[in-house]
């Protein structure tokens, strides 16, 4: 798997010159020890073949700088430290320290970022940064890096990863609001080229079609990101369009669903008075909130101890095929959903499957 | 100011032998080249030296890694992200990234991962860790990497820092809470070890004795980490020594501040029913509390730009001495504090300041 790294004695091969030639060019301290026209041929060699410049980098199949960049896509969203946490603690215990980044969910970002650690000593990866066709992981594989996603998945490609079981937890939200006598449920998703905001929304179009609930596709909105800004603009659409004809919310994210307490609140309607909401990550402090959040819990340390296991063990069996462990979330009871009074509540047409399955996630 | 770095020169001269067999037997590619016992005296004279292995490290002088270290006390304290998301956009619009690490506020774990980050080739490091004596800084200062300190400092020696003029904050609070009327007024404190502890602390003592408060000592509880769960236990002991005798706290920061109300609920108490609680940082989120918190806002963004900055000037002119950039915090009204009733105000003895002015931090 892992890519052929190049080394100084291939740039003297390629050049046509002596290893311990190549050595002195290519340092910064010893390259006046070589003719200019030597160096620069060297240099432009190295270049060309790829030669990480490093030679902590190049020296990498015997020599750990023991340290591990971590990507994650927005450090301002509460889910993600408990998270780091967790592989920090993992990784501090096998003796690698932890580097990490904020690709602010741009792509360019990430690309830039990985680059940077790439040319650096870094043993190993793991992003929390994948889209589900994602030219940095492609990269990462190439480059043949030890990997690790988390949270999130790319398609097609097998990447060792460690996620949620998504499907199972919009699944218990639905249900949970089922349960609540709610039958008129919208839904506000996150972005689609995320495998969390593809396979949520699948999650939802496919369990509210098992309980037999007609849901109108204009009732399921997603947004552009995972925040609280599209959260309000996909619940305000919806709102729009539909009115008052839905009880309730499944929100793909708590970001999303504080979004869709502002879209209430700006429409004069109050959670759960008049809508219940949802939310998925159980982020820090959405019990404190007001009305605190009924979401669906991942466990977040458990997630980090897990990723950082994972991508030790693939530093050290690099060759072992990728696995994928999927964690299952459990629902987390807040203000922010109700029962709808007794008079309210329609029979569902069909039974369903009356208690959430755990499904695969591609 | 910086200290001169170790060449390969000056170890070949400490060892008798040529530069470029020092150079062969640093390096993990070319060391067979070279004689085992020469090569095993060579590191030898290297490592007491301090020569640094990593020679972008060695070459730091005419070659830039355009990488920053960003050391963080708790990545779980919301206040932490949107300063980092100042300092990133910066340092990324000057061409620069920043890997960031958490000390989850444990002076070993910061002394290991700059220990790491300094044998790597960071240009820079931002340090949000300080404590009022600290070895890291030390260290830092006598490798002589272009250092700033953000949010806390140390005490005696100068280095270039972007704090909050906690003073005036601390100041701020004191005066909204009189201006509702409150007379008995408790404060939750920091870790003394830290300069924001510490002078929040001082600043308290010195405003309420200005403003002609008695305060009993007793009423003024330091916790040993700026989290919730210290706010509860500081504030539980002030509950159990003066029961009811106040009627609003200080905390010394948001968690602090959410602590208190955790110590309240604990004893049946309400806020701001019963006590009035304000905070100090605004972190992201208070707004959404129950109830909303009143805090001293400091300006996040603001903290990173001109740390990131002030990190790019030294880097540029390492010899010029150390600035310090001191912001001003403002008052930010929730729903955790409340006017007194008139009948329970009573009359100040002393005028007072009238309105907080700025002092010096230290």
């Amino acid at each position: 798997m892992r890519k052929t790294l190049i080394t100084i004695k291939d740039v003297a091969a390629a050049s046509g010159v002596h290893a311990s030639t190549v050595s002195r060019a290519l340092n910064d301290e010893t390259r006046d020890m070589v003719s200019k026209p030597v160096a620069d041929k060297v240099l432009a060699v190295a270049r060309k073949l790829g030669y990480l410049r490093n030679p902590l980098a190049s020296g990498l199949r015997t020599r750990r700088s023991h340290t591990i960049g971590v990507l994650i896509p927005d450090l301002t969203n509460p889910v993600f430290p408990p998270i780091i946490r967790g592989i920090e603690r993992t990784l501090a215990a096998a003796g690698y320290v932890a580097v990490l980044a904020d690709s602010d969910s741009d792509e360019r970002n990430a690309h830039t970022i990985v680059e940077n650690l790439l040319g650096r000593q870094v043993d190993g990866l793991i992003l929390a940064t994948a889209y589900r066709k994602d030219p940095v992981v492609d990269k990462c594989i190439e480059h043949g890096i030890p990997l690790v996603l988390i949270n999130r998945v790319v398609d097609k490609i097998r990447v060792a990863a460690v996620v949620n079981d998504d499907d199972f937890g919009i699944r218990l939200a639905l249900e949970h609001l089922l349960a609540l006598g709610h039958r008129q449920i919208a839904f506000v998703g996150g972005p689609q080229n995320t495998s969390t905001g593809y396979y949520r929304y699948l999650a939802f179009l496919a369990a509210t079609k098992e309980h037999g609930l007609k849901i109108d596709r204009s009732m399921a909105v997603n947004g552009k990101s995972f925040s609280e800004a599209e959260g309000k603009n996909c619940l305000l659409k919806i709102l729009d369009e539909h009115g008052k004809r839905f009880t309730a919310v499944v929100a793909a994210n708590d970001l999303l669903a504080l979004g869709c307490f502002d879209a209430l609140t700006a429409r004069g309607m109050r959670c759960p008075d008049d809508v219940s909401v949802s939310g998925f990550n159980h982020m820090p402090f959405v019990d404190r909130f007001s009305p605190s959040l009924t979401t669906v819990h991942i466990p977040h340390d458990e997630l980090g101890v897990q990723s950082a296991k994972l991508l030790l063990e693939r530093i050290r069996n690099p060759e072992d095929p990728p696995r994928t462990i999927k964690l299952k979330p459990s629902m987390v009871l807040g203000g922010s959903t109700r029962a709808l009074a007794a008079r309210d509540v329609r029979p569902i047409k069909s039974a369903g499957s009356g208690k959430a399955r755990p499904r695969a996630v591609s």
